[in-house]
Protein backbone atom coordinates (compact mmCIF):
# COMPACT_ATOMS: atom_id res chain seq x y z
CA UNK A 1 0.00 0.00 0.00
CA UNK A 2 1.61 3.47 -0.64
CA UNK A 3 0.98 6.16 1.60
CA UNK A 4 0.74 9.17 -0.56
CA UNK A 5 1.78 12.26 0.70
CA UNK A 6 4.42 11.55 3.12
CA UNK A 7 8.14 11.90 2.60
CA UNK A 8 10.44 8.93 3.31
CA UNK A 9 14.14 9.14 4.13
CA UNK A 10 16.27 5.65 3.65
CA UNK A 11 19.18 5.11 5.26
CA UNK A 12 21.73 3.84 2.88
CA UNK A 13 25.10 1.80 3.50
CA UNK A 14 25.47 0.77 0.31
CA UNK A 15 24.44 -2.86 1.58
CA UNK A 16 22.02 -5.81 1.07
CA UNK A 17 19.67 -4.75 4.22
CA UNK A 18 19.57 -1.27 3.20
CA UNK A 19 19.09 -1.40 -0.01
CA UNK A 20 15.85 -3.77 0.30
CA UNK A 21 14.82 -1.00 2.87
CA UNK A 22 15.37 1.54 -0.06
CA UNK A 23 13.15 -0.75 -2.38
CA UNK A 24 10.49 -1.60 0.33
CA UNK A 25 10.37 2.71 1.05
CA UNK A 26 9.73 3.09 -2.89
CA UNK A 27 6.82 0.30 -2.97
CA UNK A 28 5.22 2.26 0.28
CA UNK A 29 6.34 6.12 -0.06
CA UNK A 30 6.54 5.82 -3.73
CA UNK A 31 9.74 6.51 -5.97
CA UNK A 32 8.98 10.86 -5.91
CA UNK A 33 9.22 11.08 -2.03
CA UNK A 34 12.07 9.11 -1.56
CA UNK A 35 15.51 9.84 -0.37
CA UNK A 36 18.52 7.95 0.09
CA UNK A 37 21.07 9.46 2.69
CA UNK A 38 24.37 8.00 3.17
CA UNK A 39 27.49 8.59 5.30
CA UNK A 40 30.42 9.50 4.93
CA UNK A 41 32.08 8.21 8.44
CA UNK A 42 35.76 7.04 7.28
CA UNK A 43 35.06 3.25 6.59
CA UNK A 44 37.43 0.79 5.92
CA UNK A 45 35.38 0.17 2.41
CA UNK A 46 34.75 3.84 0.79
CA UNK A 47 33.20 1.32 -2.54
CA UNK A 48 29.63 1.31 0.27
CA UNK A 49 29.83 4.74 -0.90
CA UNK A 50 29.79 4.36 -4.70
CA UNK A 51 27.37 1.28 -4.43
CA UNK A 52 24.54 3.74 -2.25
CA UNK A 53 25.03 6.23 -5.37
CA UNK A 54 24.99 3.43 -8.24
CA UNK A 55 21.92 1.90 -5.92
CA UNK A 56 20.23 5.12 -5.36
CA UNK A 57 20.85 6.11 -9.59
CA UNK A 58 19.15 3.14 -10.46
CA UNK A 59 16.49 3.24 -8.24
CA UNK A 60 15.62 6.46 -9.72
CA UNK A 61 15.62 8.34 -6.20
CA UNK A 62 17.46 11.42 -4.74
CA UNK A 63 20.50 11.42 -2.86
CA UNK A 64 22.60 12.49 -0.41
CA UNK A 65 26.05 11.44 1.48
CA UNK A 66 26.73 13.42 4.67
CA UNK A 67 30.39 13.69 5.69
CA UNK A 68 31.03 12.70 9.28
CA UNK A 69 34.80 13.02 10.76
CA UNK A 70 34.47 12.53 14.21
CA UNK A 71 34.29 8.64 14.35
CA UNK A 72 37.83 8.78 12.90
CA UNK A 73 38.71 11.66 15.95
CA UNK A 74 37.40 9.30 18.47
CA UNK A 75 39.81 6.59 17.41
CA UNK A 76 42.73 7.89 18.67
CA UNK A 77 45.15 9.53 15.86
CA UNK A 78 43.40 12.40 14.82
CA UNK A 79 41.97 13.06 18.80
CA UNK A 80 42.67 16.50 19.98
CA UNK A 81 43.37 14.90 23.04
CA UNK A 82 45.31 16.34 25.93
CA UNK A 83 44.34 14.55 28.90
CA UNK A 84 43.27 11.10 28.43
CA UNK A 85 45.64 8.07 28.25
CA UNK A 86 45.43 7.10 24.72
CA UNK A 87 46.22 3.17 26.12
CA UNK A 88 43.48 3.65 28.29
CA UNK A 89 41.06 3.41 25.82
CA UNK A 90 41.46 -0.03 24.59
CA UNK A 91 38.61 -2.02 25.36
CA UNK A 92 40.50 -4.81 27.35
CA UNK A 93 37.12 -6.89 27.81
CA UNK A 94 35.88 -6.63 24.46
CA UNK A 95 39.04 -6.21 22.85
CA UNK A 96 38.00 -3.93 20.14
CA UNK A 97 39.51 -1.16 19.06
CA UNK A 98 38.87 2.18 20.37
CA UNK A 99 37.58 2.94 16.50
CA UNK A 100 34.86 1.04 17.25
CA UNK A 101 31.94 3.55 18.63
CA UNK A 102 29.06 2.45 20.27
CA UNK A 103 25.89 3.88 19.41
CA UNK A 104 26.96 4.63 16.10
CA UNK A 105 23.34 3.93 14.82
CA UNK A 106 22.12 6.43 17.10
CA UNK A 107 24.26 8.99 15.64
CA UNK A 108 23.21 7.98 11.91
CA UNK A 109 19.80 8.04 13.08
CA UNK A 110 20.24 11.66 14.77
CA UNK A 111 21.67 13.21 11.53
CA UNK A 112 19.07 11.41 8.90
CA UNK A 113 16.77 12.76 11.50
CA UNK A 114 17.83 16.32 11.49
CA UNK A 115 18.30 16.33 7.71
CA UNK A 116 14.52 14.86 7.43
CA UNK A 117 13.29 17.51 9.61
CA UNK A 118 14.57 20.56 7.71
CA UNK A 119 12.79 18.70 4.30
CA UNK A 120 9.76 18.50 6.04
CA UNK A 121 10.20 14.51 6.07
CA UNK A 122 8.22 12.23 8.32
CA UNK A 123 9.63 8.55 7.92
CA UNK A 124 13.24 7.11 8.25
CA UNK A 125 13.62 3.93 7.40
CA UNK A 126 16.76 1.46 8.42
CA UNK A 127 17.83 -1.97 7.89
CA UNK A 128 18.74 -2.67 11.60
CA UNK A 129 17.62 -6.39 12.34
CA UNK A 130 17.81 -8.06 15.89
CA UNK A 131 18.20 -11.37 13.68
CA UNK A 132 21.10 -13.09 13.13
CA UNK A 133 24.39 -11.67 13.77
CA UNK A 134 23.58 -7.96 13.98
CA UNK A 135 23.47 -8.49 18.27
CA UNK A 136 24.63 -4.72 18.68
CA UNK A 137 22.32 -2.69 21.38
CA UNK A 138 21.63 -0.03 18.77
CA UNK A 139 20.01 -2.22 16.32
CA UNK A 140 18.03 -3.93 18.49
CA UNK A 141 13.75 -2.92 18.31
CA UNK A 142 13.35 -1.48 21.73
CA UNK A 143 16.48 0.74 21.30
CA UNK A 144 15.10 2.39 18.06
CA UNK A 145 11.96 2.65 19.65
CA UNK A 146 12.96 4.38 22.19
CA UNK A 147 15.27 6.58 19.36
CA UNK A 148 12.46 7.49 17.66
CA UNK A 149 10.72 8.96 21.18
CA UNK A 150 14.11 10.72 21.58
CA UNK A 151 13.85 12.41 18.21
CA UNK A 152 10.39 13.31 18.65
CA UNK A 153 10.77 14.97 21.97
CA UNK A 154 13.67 16.59 21.00
CA UNK A 155 12.90 18.03 17.45
CA UNK A 156 8.92 18.59 18.28
CA UNK A 157 8.59 16.46 15.72
CA UNK A 158 6.04 12.91 14.71
CA UNK A 159 9.30 11.32 12.98
CA UNK A 160 8.70 7.97 12.55
CA UNK A 161 11.66 5.31 12.34
CA UNK A 162 10.88 2.28 10.30
CA UNK A 163 12.89 -0.83 10.57
CA UNK A 164 11.55 -2.96 7.89
CA UNK A 165 14.02 -5.89 8.60
CA UNK A 166 14.16 -5.88 12.12
CA UNK A 167 13.25 -9.13 12.71
CA UNK A 168 13.82 -10.74 9.44
CA UNK A 169 16.10 -13.74 9.17
CA UNK A 170 18.77 -13.65 6.32
CA UNK A 171 16.84 -15.83 4.36
CA UNK A 172 13.78 -13.68 4.46
CA UNK A 173 15.14 -10.49 3.54
CA UNK A 174 16.36 -12.40 0.34
CA UNK A 175 12.95 -13.18 -0.26
CA UNK A 176 11.56 -9.65 0.89
CA UNK A 177 14.18 -8.22 -1.63
CA UNK A 178 12.53 -10.83 -4.17
CA UNK A 179 9.09 -9.38 -3.77
CA UNK A 180 10.21 -6.34 -3.91
CA UNK A 181 11.59 -6.70 -7.49
CA UNK A 182 14.92 -5.69 -5.82
CA UNK A 183 17.06 -8.49 -6.58
CA UNK A 184 18.73 -6.93 -9.76
CA UNK A 185 19.66 -3.75 -7.55
CA UNK A 186 21.61 -6.42 -5.40
CA UNK A 187 23.94 -6.77 -7.86
CA UNK A 188 25.24 -3.31 -6.83
CA UNK A 189 25.45 -3.93 -3.05
CA UNK A 190 28.69 -4.23 -1.33
CA UNK A 191 28.57 -6.61 1.49
CA UNK A 192 32.49 -8.50 1.67
CA UNK A 193 34.56 -7.34 5.24
CA UNK A 194 37.86 -7.70 2.14
CA UNK A 195 36.10 -4.68 0.14
CA UNK A 196 36.67 -6.69 -3.25
CA UNK A 197 34.86 -7.36 -5.49
CA UNK A 198 33.92 -9.55 -6.79
CA UNK A 199 33.34 -10.80 -3.15
CA UNK A 200 36.05 -13.07 -1.49
CA UNK A 201 33.05 -15.43 -0.29
CA UNK A 202 34.90 -16.58 2.71
CA UNK A 203 34.69 -13.54 5.11
CA UNK A 204 31.65 -13.92 7.68
CA UNK A 205 29.81 -11.12 5.67
CA UNK A 206 30.04 -12.94 2.35
CA UNK A 207 29.29 -16.25 4.55
CA UNK A 208 26.11 -15.00 5.78
CA UNK A 209 24.90 -13.83 2.60
CA UNK A 210 25.32 -16.56 0.69
CA UNK A 211 23.82 -18.62 3.32
CA UNK A 212 20.50 -16.48 2.71
CA UNK A 213 20.63 -16.29 -0.67
CA UNK A 214 21.01 -20.40 -0.61
CA UNK A 215 18.31 -20.53 1.85
CA UNK A 216 16.13 -18.54 0.20
CA UNK A 217 16.60 -20.68 -3.13
CA UNK A 218 17.98 -16.87 -4.97
CA UNK A 219 21.18 -16.69 -6.74
CA UNK A 220 23.15 -13.68 -5.64
CA UNK A 221 22.96 -11.21 -8.70
CA UNK A 222 26.45 -9.78 -7.34
CA UNK A 223 28.42 -13.32 -7.83
CA UNK A 224 26.23 -13.75 -11.07
CA UNK A 225 27.17 -10.57 -12.46
CA UNK A 226 30.73 -9.14 -11.36
CA UNK B 1 29.39 15.69 48.25
CA UNK B 2 31.78 13.41 46.36
CA UNK B 3 31.33 10.08 44.57
CA UNK B 4 34.07 8.47 44.85
CA UNK B 5 35.41 5.73 42.06
CA UNK B 6 33.20 7.32 38.97
CA UNK B 7 34.24 9.73 36.25
CA UNK B 8 32.45 11.99 34.77
CA UNK B 9 32.35 13.88 31.27
CA UNK B 10 30.97 17.81 31.16
CA UNK B 11 30.03 19.23 28.05
CA UNK B 12 31.67 22.59 27.86
CA UNK B 13 30.80 24.63 25.50
CA UNK B 14 33.19 27.86 26.99
CA UNK B 15 29.58 29.26 28.27
CA UNK B 16 28.55 30.47 31.76
CA UNK B 17 26.16 27.52 31.66
CA UNK B 18 28.23 24.59 30.94
CA UNK B 19 31.39 26.30 32.96
CA UNK B 20 28.46 26.30 36.38
CA UNK B 21 28.30 22.56 35.38
CA UNK B 22 32.12 22.00 35.12
CA UNK B 23 32.39 23.26 38.91
CA UNK B 24 29.84 21.70 39.94
CA UNK B 25 31.08 17.71 38.50
CA UNK B 26 34.15 18.83 39.92
CA UNK B 27 32.93 19.02 43.43
CA UNK B 28 30.73 16.13 43.03
CA UNK B 29 33.04 13.57 40.92
CA UNK B 30 36.36 14.53 42.50
CA UNK B 31 38.97 16.80 40.17
CA UNK B 32 40.86 13.85 39.04
CA UNK B 33 37.58 12.44 37.74
CA UNK B 34 36.44 14.86 35.56
CA UNK B 35 37.17 15.87 31.80
CA UNK B 36 35.54 17.93 29.75
CA UNK B 37 34.98 17.75 26.02
CA UNK B 38 34.21 20.44 23.58
CA UNK B 39 32.95 20.07 20.14
CA UNK B 40 34.55 21.95 17.11
CA UNK B 41 31.14 21.86 15.32
CA UNK B 42 31.46 25.12 12.93
CA UNK B 43 30.10 27.24 15.69
CA UNK B 44 30.29 30.82 14.50
CA UNK B 45 32.53 31.98 17.48
CA UNK B 46 35.35 29.90 17.72
CA UNK B 47 36.38 32.04 20.87
CA UNK B 48 34.29 29.84 22.72
CA UNK B 49 36.60 26.53 22.32
CA UNK B 50 39.30 28.56 23.01
CA UNK B 51 37.38 29.59 26.17
CA UNK B 52 36.66 26.07 27.28
CA UNK B 53 40.21 24.93 26.92
CA UNK B 54 41.41 28.03 28.90
CA UNK B 55 38.56 27.22 31.31
CA UNK B 56 39.22 23.45 31.37
CA UNK B 57 43.41 23.93 32.05
CA UNK B 58 42.69 26.73 34.93
CA UNK B 59 40.36 24.54 36.12
CA UNK B 60 42.69 21.60 36.16
CA UNK B 61 40.97 19.12 34.08
CA UNK B 62 41.53 16.85 31.13
CA UNK B 63 39.77 18.60 28.28
CA UNK B 64 39.77 17.02 24.79
CA UNK B 65 37.83 18.69 21.75
CA UNK B 66 35.99 16.80 18.91
CA UNK B 67 35.25 17.79 15.32
CA UNK B 68 32.11 17.34 13.94
CA UNK B 69 31.92 18.69 10.34
CA UNK B 70 28.27 17.04 9.60
CA UNK B 71 26.45 20.45 10.67
CA UNK B 72 27.82 22.64 8.18
CA UNK B 73 27.44 19.93 6.03
CA UNK B 74 23.77 19.90 6.76
CA UNK B 75 23.57 23.64 6.10
CA UNK B 76 23.97 23.76 2.87
CA UNK B 77 26.86 24.77 0.57
CA UNK B 78 29.12 21.70 1.78
CA UNK B 79 26.21 19.65 1.08
CA UNK B 80 26.80 16.32 -1.43
CA UNK B 81 23.67 16.72 -2.94
CA UNK B 82 22.42 15.67 -5.77
CA UNK B 83 18.91 15.61 -5.58
CA UNK B 84 17.19 17.78 -3.27
CA UNK B 85 15.93 21.51 -3.90
CA UNK B 86 18.14 23.74 -1.57
CA UNK B 87 15.43 25.93 -1.83
CA UNK B 88 13.04 24.00 -0.03
CA UNK B 89 15.48 23.71 2.58
CA UNK B 90 14.36 27.22 4.19
CA UNK B 91 12.23 26.43 6.95
CA UNK B 92 8.89 28.82 5.63
CA UNK B 93 7.32 28.75 9.01
CA UNK B 94 10.11 29.61 12.17
CA UNK B 95 12.11 31.67 8.83
CA UNK B 96 15.49 29.44 10.28
CA UNK B 97 18.54 29.02 8.04
CA UNK B 98 19.14 24.94 6.97
CA UNK B 99 22.37 25.91 9.28
CA UNK B 100 19.72 25.17 12.31
CA UNK B 101 20.06 21.75 13.22
CA UNK B 102 17.05 20.44 15.22
CA UNK B 103 18.29 18.10 18.00
CA UNK B 104 21.92 19.06 17.89
CA UNK B 105 22.27 18.56 21.82
CA UNK B 106 21.12 14.93 21.41
CA UNK B 107 23.98 14.38 18.88
CA UNK B 108 26.20 16.01 21.31
CA UNK B 109 25.31 13.85 24.11
CA UNK B 110 25.65 10.90 22.06
CA UNK B 111 29.36 11.70 21.34
CA UNK B 112 30.30 12.27 24.02
CA UNK B 113 28.41 8.83 25.20
CA UNK B 114 30.36 7.33 22.91
CA UNK B 115 33.64 8.76 24.26
CA UNK B 116 32.81 8.35 27.87
CA UNK B 117 31.69 4.51 26.80
CA UNK B 118 35.18 4.08 25.51
CA UNK B 119 36.94 5.42 28.39
CA UNK B 120 34.42 3.73 31.47
CA UNK B 121 33.37 6.96 31.87
CA UNK B 122 29.60 6.47 33.57
CA UNK B 123 28.40 10.29 33.76
CA UNK B 124 27.70 12.48 31.51
CA UNK B 125 27.08 16.60 32.50
CA UNK B 126 25.60 19.06 30.49
CA UNK B 127 24.31 22.54 30.92
CA UNK B 128 20.85 22.56 29.34
CA UNK B 129 18.19 24.38 30.93
CA UNK B 130 14.31 24.23 30.29
CA UNK B 131 14.01 27.25 32.07
CA UNK B 132 14.26 31.25 31.00
CA UNK B 133 15.24 31.23 26.98
CA UNK B 134 16.42 28.09 26.43
CA UNK B 135 13.38 27.03 25.32
CA UNK B 136 14.55 24.43 22.88
CA UNK B 137 13.34 21.42 22.57
CA UNK B 138 16.01 18.84 22.75
CA UNK B 139 17.23 20.92 26.39
CA UNK B 140 14.06 19.95 27.96
CA UNK B 141 14.06 17.41 30.82
CA UNK B 142 11.88 14.80 29.42
CA UNK B 143 14.01 14.61 26.18
CA UNK B 144 17.09 14.32 28.19
CA UNK B 145 15.60 12.09 30.24
CA UNK B 146 14.47 9.93 27.14
CA UNK B 147 17.95 10.58 25.83
CA UNK B 148 19.72 8.47 28.93
CA UNK B 149 17.39 5.86 27.97
CA UNK B 150 18.15 5.65 24.45
CA UNK B 151 21.98 5.22 25.41
CA UNK B 152 21.22 2.72 27.98
CA UNK B 153 19.80 0.65 25.64
CA UNK B 154 21.98 1.26 22.84
CA UNK B 155 25.39 1.24 24.13
CA UNK B 156 24.09 -1.79 26.80
CA UNK B 157 25.74 1.06 29.36
CA UNK B 158 24.35 2.12 32.99
CA UNK B 159 25.51 5.81 31.31
CA UNK B 160 23.77 8.90 33.93
CA UNK B 161 22.92 12.55 32.35
CA UNK B 162 23.44 14.98 35.04
CA UNK B 163 21.39 18.28 34.11
CA UNK B 164 22.22 20.33 37.02
CA UNK B 165 21.01 24.01 35.72
CA UNK B 166 17.84 21.72 33.94
CA UNK B 167 14.86 23.51 36.05
CA UNK B 168 16.77 26.86 37.33
CA UNK B 169 16.78 30.61 36.65
CA UNK B 170 19.82 32.55 35.58
CA UNK B 171 19.82 33.67 38.87
CA UNK B 172 20.16 30.39 40.42
CA UNK B 173 23.40 29.54 37.97
CA UNK B 174 24.83 32.63 38.89
CA UNK B 175 24.35 31.66 42.64
CA UNK B 176 25.27 28.24 42.44
CA UNK B 177 28.92 29.23 40.84
CA UNK B 178 29.13 31.38 43.74
CA UNK B 179 28.84 28.85 46.17
CA UNK B 180 30.94 26.15 43.88
CA UNK B 181 33.47 29.07 43.87
CA UNK B 182 33.12 29.33 40.20
CA UNK B 183 33.01 33.11 40.01
CA UNK B 184 36.47 33.69 39.04
CA UNK B 185 35.98 30.98 35.92
CA UNK B 186 33.29 32.92 34.66
CA UNK B 187 35.90 35.80 33.43
CA UNK B 188 36.59 33.09 31.10
CA UNK B 189 33.76 32.42 29.26
CA UNK B 190 32.01 33.86 26.39
CA UNK B 191 28.29 34.80 26.39
CA UNK B 192 28.23 37.57 23.49
CA UNK B 193 26.08 36.59 20.20
CA UNK B 194 28.55 38.70 18.96
CA UNK B 195 31.77 36.97 19.19
CA UNK B 196 33.41 40.25 21.04
CA UNK B 197 35.59 40.71 24.10
CA UNK B 198 34.59 42.58 26.36
CA UNK B 199 31.06 41.48 25.00
CA UNK B 200 28.97 44.23 23.43
CA UNK B 201 26.53 44.03 26.60
CA UNK B 202 23.75 44.69 24.14
CA UNK B 203 22.89 41.19 21.94
CA UNK B 204 20.07 39.08 23.59
CA UNK B 205 22.64 36.56 25.16
CA UNK B 206 24.50 39.63 27.46
CA UNK B 207 21.61 41.11 28.46
CA UNK B 208 20.07 37.60 29.49
CA UNK B 209 23.93 37.20 31.39
CA UNK B 210 23.89 40.94 33.35
CA UNK B 211 20.11 40.38 34.14
CA UNK B 212 21.29 36.83 35.75
CA UNK B 213 24.14 38.63 37.59
CA UNK B 214 22.05 41.74 38.61
CA UNK B 215 19.33 39.59 40.26
CA UNK B 216 21.91 37.54 41.98
CA UNK B 217 23.65 40.39 43.59
CA UNK B 218 26.64 39.50 41.59
CA UNK B 219 29.72 41.29 40.04
CA UNK B 220 30.22 39.56 36.07
CA UNK B 221 33.75 38.58 36.51
CA UNK B 222 34.20 38.83 32.89
CA UNK B 223 33.03 42.28 32.56
CA UNK B 224 35.20 43.51 35.46
CA UNK B 225 38.26 41.75 34.21
CA UNK B 226 38.12 42.49 30.27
Amino acid sequence: MTVTGDKALVLLSGGQDSTTCLYWAIERFGRQAVTAISFDYGQRHRIELDCAATIADKAGVSYVCLPINTFAALGGDALTDTGVDVRGDLDTETGLPNTFVPGRNLIFLSFAAAYAYQRRIRHLVTGVAQTDYSGYPDCRSQTIESMQETLRLGMESDVRVHTPLMHKSKKETVELARELGALDAMADTHTCYNGVRPPCGECPACLLRAKGFAEAGVEDPLIRTV
